[in-house]
């Protein structure tokens, strides 16, 4: 039907579901009136970063004069950014898998609750790049965790779940044909590592604390690449798996900055 | 001595040191000049609230007149707010344990940098309480992971390390003894359990996915409650870790939300 499915028996129950950390609810807001034509999902770490993106949105789709300003539809909370171009939404998530998880939870539930049909859903983030040219993109086929393997560890009460990280080899396909119109950009698609932390878990030698040696360093980047990773960052994996459950075509692709 | 360790041999030998995500550095900033005197360190998810605190700290400790504004030190950054008050500084650190990494990895070379003595760090956060009164405030003892124990689970490159999450015991006391001169906020001293989910680690019943029943939810709360457990949220065992090996006296006390 492509619809977006959600996976949990209680919400049926559920008198009213507030979308806390969005600032949004099915009693305070009527969502398939504000929601229901959205087909694509935009998200990425910075607000500012996704409200440009919206009005660079706007302007390519003829929505708005340069220079107007978008509306953060999330303005009550400062937890994340939301803005709206046509049938784009464009929302920030923060760093890290919990932060992103917040989010798509709540993302996934609106989406649902507005009856959106036939969704797609792509990080537009950035990345550290392992063995690639900076100012490349990176499209992900798989998201894999810091052993390479294609899994995310989900910690449900006290219990381990474990759950796929593929992400839509299509989609992929697609968005790499696309880029064959940007020559500025070299684009190509490869494994992204996901790490929950930026300094100890990506192998950086400038943290506060650092006990490995760039020996150790060079050895452990250089298995990531032998398996196949072309970019490094932190929010990929719990992406690929929540999107891949709730039935939107998902993917990632992100900027290597210098 | 009373100094900011940072534990990290390869920082001596770097020409500049870049605190990407709070858009300082020590080329581009006098570090010294602008932290030297900072004494308390005060921490919490949202930059809105981290600007209301040092907006009443200032008032408190008379430095402004009621509705002065504060700038922003890390304005040319939006991943992270950062606010001062005199000895204080009040900085957001977003949602979860990655992100609250970033900003402390940042923040204790900062403070080393600075060569500030006898810093005291507090998270005031919010919380979800356990079998206490709404309002309520839990000063966390030691902070647990979801299997109640006292422990942060470091992935260092592909190694796993484990770290203590003990906090300050006297830090502890002496906060409880400053809020029996505040009796609108019932306060107390227990575990806080640190999670890396807010809808499934948590045992919501209104996430997107929900697996369990609210029998098996209430059986695991009742368990943490057993051994301990007072409050849940985020980011306390990768703050206790970080802080206990970095020389920083550090306390988190959450207030629990209705």
């Amino acid at each position: 039907s492509g619809l977006v499915l959600v996976k949990n028996p209680h919400l049926d129950l559920m008198e009213e579901d507030v979308l806390y950390h969005l600032d949004l609810g099915t009693k305070t807001h009527n969502l398939p009136a504000m929601f229901g034509d959205i087909k694509f999902v935009c998200v990425g770490g910075s607000p500012n970063r996704m409200r440009a993106f919206a009005q660079f949105m706007r302007r390519e789709l003829g929505l708005a004069a340069a220079g107007e300003d978008v509306a953060d539809i999330c303005a009550g909370s400062d937890r994340y950014a939301m803005y709206r171009a046509g049938p784009v939404l464009s929302i920030s998530h923060g760093m890290g898998i919990p932060s992103i998880s917040i989010m798509l939870h709540e993302l996934i539930k609106l989406l649902h609750h507005a009856k959106c049909r036939d969704v797609t859903i792509i990080r537009i983030g950035t990345s550290g790049g392992l063995g690639i040219e900076a100012g490349s993109v990176v499209i992900t086929d798989t998201a894999v965790d810091s052993s390479f393997q294609p899994r995310f560890e989900q910690v449900v009460l006290d219990d381990v779940v474990v759950r796929s990280t593929e992400l839509d080899k299509d989609l992929a396909e697609e968005l790499l044909a696309c880029s064959r119109d940007i020559p500025d950009f070299p684009t190509l698609i490869g494994h992204t590592m996901c790490t929950y932390d930026f300094y100890e878990g990506q192998g950086r030698l400038d943290g506060a604390l650092c006990s490995f040696s760039s020996e150790k360093k060079l050895e452990y980047l250089r298995r990531a690449y032998e398996a196949g990773v072309r970019n490094i960052e932190m929010e990929s994996t719990a992406f690929a798996a929540l999107c891949g459950l709730c039935g939107l075509k998902g993917e990632s692709c992100c900027f290597h900055l210098l």
